[in-house]
């Protein structure tokens, strides 16, 4: 069954043809869900008041992904006349934000048995990996790329 | 099965009580999902080319209803010290805009056969509809609310 | 001398007559620099270490605050085919989110001699202040408001 | 006199050395603004009804430059234990939207003689400088960074 991304990604007028669909859809959800995800982890450390020192710097972290993540799935969710190198730059920005915040999170899943922590850090390496699926399809255009964007 | 957001609630270290785990967390991904539904349904009707000028206010209430449904979902994802006289108006402008944004994306969805703004409108709808939910729980202990978010 | 807010606001191809330009730009400024503003104070609370714990609540508020903040700002920088209706809930949950954070933030400013609550806390009147302004200029209209924006 | 980002940034109790303060308030002004004028821009463009179709590009390219420029203005906002890799990444993302599209408004000032385009590009290009100057510090350091980021 379709999610009500696959729709309106289906539903489009001007379908683009950089990503495949599923790709593109499973992107953008792994975005928002990582968005969420990182907004909440970030206020369950702060309700952690026996370890929070400890948990300083998996804040800021959860925070800056939240960010950036949402902006992620803002972005990919337009069709309209993309621009493959600010795309690019926008997912490699994605996957160093999940990267730095799972890593983070992963260690105090692991070493203080956080399960907030543990599920935050799942959803970033999902959100990373999606991120660099998209990514693989850009890079393999790279050459060409500022030409197919200004066809005019 | 527990969707991530469940077991995000879940692992809280301080779960709140004004609201039952799953109305919450059916609100958040509802919010979450306008949000993005929202701005790919303003993308898709700037592509509408030959009807963008009858489009403008359904792209101006979606770019709105987007903004609104985010913030939403941030707020309503932290658990910590709620207030409730903040959550009560966060959610009437949520319902709000849904409510704006899913009348006209409705009305194009049925007058001009555009199924993005079908699929839209039943975003909004949805959200419109889990923030009422929430609202209730909330109005149910308004006369006492201040009371009960500042104890100190 | 115009800000560039200002300036914006005046190349726009249709204004908009609901608020008179000034008032306007002064809000719009008030809701970024107000989102900043909380952001800002949030990470300083974070950085309160010995004082950490009695701080939950104004990070959480200040987070919050910065998210309607910002949506606000976002809403209101747009002049197209304005919702009387969803402006004015906007505007109250924004003056609602400064209140609340502005009260939180001087009570630590006086008692507790942080100076970036403080602020922060004239951020917060400042924003609420000048939504509060063009509310005002709403509610004179509350009446007839659906009628008037929707002509057709 | 101080602008009140410039006076957060003092007030901060453990103020970072990545950047010198003067150099960040200015970075995070640019990013504050440039999100505000680009979703004003945005916003106009919709509104220049005989120029619409020539400007879908250009209102795609606000909206995203909006998204990349206000999740920028709130990292920067941050300066509790920061991530250089991080940031970088991040950094380099807003240059290349701002770049993106400060050069596609830049077009429609010249061309089309719009001066919301003008003022847009011309807030492009500040933030996307004020990035740059950012960068330049934490490229200086590159070789040590992750070193430096996680001491322990």
């Amino acid at each position: 069954m379709k999610t009500r991304i696959q729709t309106m990604l289906s539903a489009h007028p001007q379908p683009q043809s950089l990503f495949d669909q599923d790709t593109l859809a499973e992107c953008i959800a792994a975005c928002m869900e990582c968005a969420q995800i990182c907004g909440a982890c970030a206020d369950a450390c702060l309700a952690e008041t026996e370890h929070l020192t400890h948990l300083l710097r998996c804040i800021r972290m959860n925070l800056d992904c939240a960010d950036v993540c949402a902006a992620t799935g803002r972005i990919l969710s337009r069709l309209t006349s993309p621009d493959q190198t600010m795309l690019r730059a926008q997912l490699q920005a994605c996957m160093t934000a999940c990267k730095a915040c799972g890593d983070e999170c992963e260690r105090h899943g692991t070493e203080m048995n956080m399960q907030h922590c543990t599920v935050c850090a799942e959803s970033c390496r999902q959100c990373e990996s999606a991120c660099a699926a998209l990514l693989g399809r850009l890079s393999e255009s790279a050459d060409n790329s500022r030409a197919a964007v200004h066809p005019y």
